[in-house]
């Protein structure tokens, strides 16, 4: 599509490669003889080699694993287990969907990622987020319904990822991304409040919601309630801990303590209310609180999905499957992977290829639907905890997913026991973390037009839902930078040079068929003001590109100027310092010079200003301005 | 929407106002006092005559409307009504409508353009262009839908026009226009074609229709064929009197005859061609060819068009009758408006006001539909009549149209004899002009992928219809200028000041959120090689814009380049040049210092060059180079 650009970065790469390995023999010789030495020894890795490292990444860290990483991986891994559990019953909740669902996620995600995942913090499993945007496809459909957005998530991200579109995500800004997940926390905490007052019911939007919840806030139940607070404040106080472990002052077994008192504060809490609600069963028969229900119990069977839906009351076939997920199998495979391209960034590596990403997330879904798993994903939360362990390498999702796996096994029967609203808590402060208002404060004061996109995405995102808001902000984002083609910077001023003035043009940009009627307009204008008896000098240093149509429209500007003044003398268009490779675009005219330097603009402009006699004009001037008084000339 | 950006250029337009006048009082004092007194003796025009003159240019010119302007006016308009007669019945049949519509068109159009037309060689009527498109959302449909296309085309570009969305015709290129109008004519004289051989057939795609050709061509009609070749020699050898009229070695009398003969060639065909019809029936009671039927005569009732379509057999509601016409009500307003642009971009003034061409354009639509018109623009056979029949101002427009209501209300009973193949040859003969292959081979040499954007809007439109060709271009265009902000031209290089080197990155363009982590990628790619030994310089004196995203990244550059070179030392992140007002959206770090001027980045690579004993190390080997032997450092 683009060969020339990509042929020139290439040449780019390459000799700046070239000269970087000159600079480095100058300045460093004895770094690039033992480098040879090692080359020597062990022969570069074959190109097979190379992609294997690449495309497997636990070829790259899995030679030199050692005790130290191990012991570390070991750590988080227990923990981020332990946390993980109830964060996917409460996002399976959310779902629409029984906890078992969430927890499927939870294991085959992090077993694929341990062998193909290149972010090492990234923790795969069901997400709010996620499970926010999936319900809205899945809700009052069958269940299979949700096993076949987790598939056809992962074959569209399998399919993006081979098609290399990663580079799509580019266009996603950050003010996008922030009011984006700032938007998903103000509707899961809004989704959850009413479950914290044990009122059900389940109506599209935010604004109907409130609305709905608002007229039945006299059904609320005070038993889901209490317990609810008590949760919320309970997690609050845990993560308070988190601050005596990082205060150096402390011990070290104290704050070994606190901290992994804080990173196991959701599993804490789901085992204490747990215990609670079993040991009140005992001596009564109904609690003053909504259990969840989970009727499934035991390990999943590994199915391949069927493409058709069948319920008793009615057959789908693949293409009314496809036309009820709407774009659903678009929007879920981007929202998934915006976390992990976000984590990504936070990682000292700081580069996310997201093309790979797209491939692994991809492999997640596809097997992840296979044990009728929900739409999966990285998540903030968790990479939270896997820092604040010390996580070291992918190793760790090995232990989580034995945990997720017997906890599946064994404890299945005992989920019935966790209160509804202590997972509302649970979700409420994990989400907590991605409400971020600082921005757009800071965004008012630093840039009016990014906090109008930041604006537009939330309110969008609030009141339409979040994959609408996403899709907006996306196509103003890049109309703004279309727009930004069409009138792009353009200086225009009279200059002088040796006392001779011209008409200075400077195009900020590569000017493209956009710009190009609004460069003639502005460079017309100019010279409809000085009466087109000034020379046009058109700077092209910032130039970095041109197109046939721009190249024609700037000819064709030198036949204006050539239409536009008297008959007998046209105005000169100096073209100065255009690229090179550029100028073989432009026709020639009688009216229109290339120069490559200030000495040849000056030898034209002197030519012009003798043809039309205006030095004689300006020197008559200046005399009589330097006498003090002024003179017209007849 | 873009306030900063408003606003600056406003300033800047200020500026160079400000600037240019006083330059103007500088070297032409006599001008400005002469300016002045005018000023004095007419007080200047108030905002409403302003606006007056601008949105009805009728104004503009009739005051100074004089007697030479009008014999020119005269004959152009004769010549064109002349002309636009036999076309417009042409076109007509072209979009399956009796002939009667198209001369409808034709003189409800000019008259309204005569008021607020604002360029004046454009004369409104029936295209092949409008046809061939409308044709494919009309046909097999009651004829109202016709109308209704029209009023609808020109409600849209009314509001088009009203909402100043005539930018957005900024965004087609050359490329596109010429290869959309090249693919039209191939469409049309495909479509031709097969009226020149007499046969009759109606089915969608020029592939379908080949293949039809192909298989039916046995039954060709002689008479139709011979009565069509006929009048394309004809035509051919009256365009070429063309050519006689220009010589001027030829006497004058000799020349205005030929070129009249020329201009009006369209005319005599049809008529000689009709008076042969006319006879021969005269002795014979069938003619060896088709004779175009056009049942209807007098002159049209003045009806506003109803929103619903009554038929014998079916009543569509307004939007039933929407969803048919599809998209339509979008493609005809921008198809019809594009000849338009185009043909102001030839006339020596070479700005169009899009919004208000669309405004008019709306409004001549608008009105043709409530006398039964079909959808009207532009055509570029009219422009080179108007161009060689020397027309001044669109006064022309007044006798075109009444010699097209004449015709209209005494003639049309003999429209009738007039054969279907010489409307074929005219319509074949004056959308030949559009037939341009010389761009493309230009293209193939000079920008390949202008080259390529050509290619992909004439198959498309070949073969896909135009209105597709013209959507695909548009959106591969758009996407082409937002690839460019994601991949700007960056030179990374490594550079020296003074024997300090140093990695030089020269950003192209303005960085915007797409390209931050294309920069990222290449910075930490360039520092790696160099081990993060060498400080980093961004130069960004050509950095025109910056987004909230952008400077953020650039903030994370620094930090990159601290945790990723040796925890001892950070590397220098140096932001040399930047525009002052996009400083303060970077976020200041340790290792990250801004510098205006060369002094100051030397002063701070003198810094860093003692802190990392590099200069030692530097003149260690240039001694050793000096002497002519080398050494390795221990």
């Amino acid at each position: 599509m683009y060969p020339q650009l990509e042929t020139e970065s290439e040449q780019d790469e390459r000799a700046t490669k070239v000269r970087l390995l000159t600079t480095n023999s100058n300045c460093n010789p004895k770094a690039i003889a033992s480098d040879k030495d090692a080359q020597k020894a062990q022969p570069p890795p074959s190109k097979w080699r190379r992609a294997l490292l690449r495309h497997v990444p636990v070829f790259q860290w899995l030679p030199a694993y050692n005790m130290e990483w191990g012991i570390d991986d070991f750590i988080s891994g227990i923990t981020l287990g332990l946390t993980i559990i109830p964060e996917s019953i409460a996002c399976a909740l959310l779902a629409g969907l029984p906890a078992r669902y969430g927890l499927c996620s939870a294991f085959i995600g992090p077993l694929i990622y341990l062998i193909f995942g290149s972010i090492d913090k990234v923790i795969i499993g069901p997400t709010s987020l996620v499970a926010l945007v999936s319900v809205q496809f899945t809700v009052g459909r069958p269940i299979e319904f949700a096993f076949l957005l987790t598939f056809l998530s992962g074959i569209v991200q399998i399919i993006m990822g081979a098609m290399r579109m990663g580079f799509i995500f580019e266009f996603i800004s950050m003010p996008v991304i922030k009011a984006f997940s700032s938007a998903t926390a103000i509707l899961v905490i809004e989704s959850q409040v009413k479950v914290l007052l044990g009122i059900k019911y389940l109506v599209p939007g935010l604004v109907n919601s409130v609305r709905t919840l608002s007229s039945r806030i006299h059904e609320a139940n005070i038993g889901d309630l209490i317990m609810g607070i008590c949760a919320i404040v309970f997690l609050l106080l845990l993560e308070l801990l988190e601050r005596v472990a990082r205060n150096q002052k402390r011990g070290k077994a104290l704050r070994i303590c606190c901290r992994y008192l804080s990173t196991s504060r959701n599993t804490l809490i789901v085992f204490i209310a747990a215990i609670v609600s079993y040991t009140w069963l005992g001596y009564r028969e109904k609690l003053p609180y909504a259990l969840s229900s989970n009727a499934l119990s035991s390990l999943p069977n590994f199915t391949v999905p069927s493409l058709t839906i069948e319920t008793p009351g009615r057959t789908y076939s693949f293409w009314q499957v496809l036309s009820e997920l709407n774009v659903g199998i678009i929007v879920i495979p981007i929202v998934g992977i915006l976390t992990n391209i976000s984590i990504g960034k936070l990682t000292p590596k700081g580069l996310v290829d997201t093309n790979h990403e797209l491939l692994t997330v991809g492999l997640c879904n596809m097997f992840g639907s296979c044990v009728q798993a929900m739409p999966s994903s990285g998540a903030f939360t968790r990479y939270a905890i896997s820092t604040a362990c010390g996580l070291k390498t992918p190793m760790a999702n090995l232990y989580l997913g034995v945990i997720v796996l017997l906890a599946l096994s064994y404890l299945s029967p005992y989920f019935n026991y966790i209160p509804e609203a202590t997972l509302a808590a649970i979700l409420i402060c994990s989400i907590f973390t991605l409400l971020d208002f600082k921005l757009p404060m800071r965004l008012w004061k630093e840039s009016k037009r990014d906090f109008g996109i930041w604006l537009l995405c939330f309110c969008v995102c609030v009141l339409f839902g979040v994959e609408v808001g996403l899709f907006v902000s996306i196509i103003v984002t890049a109309l703004h930078l279309l727009f930004l083609w069409a009138r792009p910077e353009i200086l225009v001023k009279i200059e002088e040079l040796d006392e001779m003035q011209y008409i200075s043009v400077v195009p900020g940009n590569g000017i493209y068929f956009p710009a190009i009627n609004h460069l003639r307009g502005l460079v017309l204008k100019a010279c409809t003001q000085a009466e087109f008896k000034i020379t046009v000098v058109i700077d092209g240093h910032k130039i970095t590109g041109l197109d046939y149509t721009a190249a024609q429209g700037i000819s064709k500007l030198s036949s204006d100027l050539c239409r536009q003044s008297d008959a007998s003398s046209s105005t000169l268009l100096i073209l100065y310092r255009f690229p090179a490779h550029l100028q073989h675009l432009i026709d020639v005219t009688d009216n229109l010079v290339f120069c490559e330097n200030e000495t040849k603009v000056k030898e034209f402009l002197t030519q012009e200003s003798l043809r039309n006699g205006y030095i004689n004009l300006k020197e008559h001037i200046r005399a009589s301005i330097d006498l003090g008084y002024k003179i017209d000339i007849e």
